[in-house]
């Protein structure tokens, strides 16, 4: 599955002294700027975005600017009609320590109405090479 | 249930022009501080934290700076040994439109061995003064 | 002169356990937009924005969370052909504690072209009535 | 001069579209700990912080994510008892296009008291080895 090096910055810390959780969702958004482009995002529909419907995360360890760079993996869980999902894996860059485990469901709208807007064969084709198993959430 | 204003910061929106989905996460963190300072976090075993374990988040509407400040609404949901679940309600200030809906686990570890300790009576009664409903996500 | 209560994040702190310094610019930004809206924003030329060419800032204590709500003062040092220049003072809410003197030059610009616009008179009026003494920097 | 990459995030553009002007200061932060760890900040006296005393920078052209990774080259242009300055230039990656130019004044403080320390030996000798001229700024 496809992976990139996620930069850790100092200030992502938090006064406890580890990467603040929040900054954990800002890898999930570096993690598709980084895969989706340009091989996903040109695929979208004229006019049409991704909609954020929902994120799951669970952390694993913690993390601090001293273990980075991270490296992010990133694979499709689900495709819908107008909608899929994408599961990740943040760990290490030797990959031996799981940060973090997340998942994200997006939608494709019109940017102008707001409506989804089915999943073009192209895209629904690109993602399906990506395809791969439901993130091990440990909780139901 | 308490709530609490929330701030939305003109930078908070990305280059879309609405408030980015990483800052709803940010706006989770501000409810705990406002709502659990003082009456749950001094109730915390002495040299105790809470470790944050997952998130759970569903944006429902897009949200601008012309729309804040926001109310967040908090409760709890489940209370376990040494963690428990916190329900979250993002809305409007007269709270017509929700903007998210969100769960955290946090667990109550000791900061010098991060081994999760048993939550203590006082603040399990004041935990379970907030129980509440499940948080109805529309995904299973 | 026009101020503006400031909030503070409990994320806005870093692992030294203060507001970071990067911060104190997002408040300057948060200060405009409370105390420029509408006033002042809706006397820029149409489909004119103000461009950022420079900041100044002086940090004169540490602000940590729980200091705030702070309180951000501003007024304006120079008025020219199309720019001008902002002084804020970032003080504690009764203003015995400073902690940040900074200035900003903005230029307005037009969006399309990024060429600078003359300052309309209706601009320079209201900028005017708020003319406020030089920034009392310590270095030069 | 020493310079290293700085990664741009997708989020650190704003509603304008383009790199808000607080993530310069972000940069600026992230230059520092790329380019004086170890060398620079092993030399600080135990016990003993970098303070942030004040910032100044010049916006020079607008960046967006896709300009990304950028360069920033970093210089010492001043060094007192207690005290240094940084010169900053953030460039393309060619070093074609200037973004912007900075400077920024640390004092090192004991981390218990909060009072200045004098700069010892060594670490003036490895400031010394980077001093360079003035940051050209184009106002006084």
């Amino acid at each position: 599955m496809p992976s990139t090096p996620i930069t850790v910055r100092w200030g992502d810390m938090d006064s406890y002294g580890h990467v603040n959780n929040v900054f954990f969702i800002r890898y999930l958004e570096d993690t598709r700027f980084a895969l989706f482009t340009p091989d996903i995002f040109d695929l979208f529909p004229p006019g049409a975005n991704g909609l954020m419907a929902g994120h799951r995360i669970e952390y694993r360890a913690p993390l601090s600017y001293s273990d980075g760079p991270i490296t992010s993996t990133l694979w499709i869980t689900r495709i819908g009609t107008s909608s899929f999902e994408i599961g990740y894996r943040l760990a290490s860059a030797e990959g031996a320590t799981v940060y973090a485990i997340a998942s994200t469901a997006l939608v494709i709208v019109d940017a102008a109405s707001g409506r989804p807007v089915p999943i073009p064969d192209p895209l629904r084709d690109a993602l399906t090479a990506w395809i791969g198993d439901p993130v091990p959430f440990r909780t139901p």
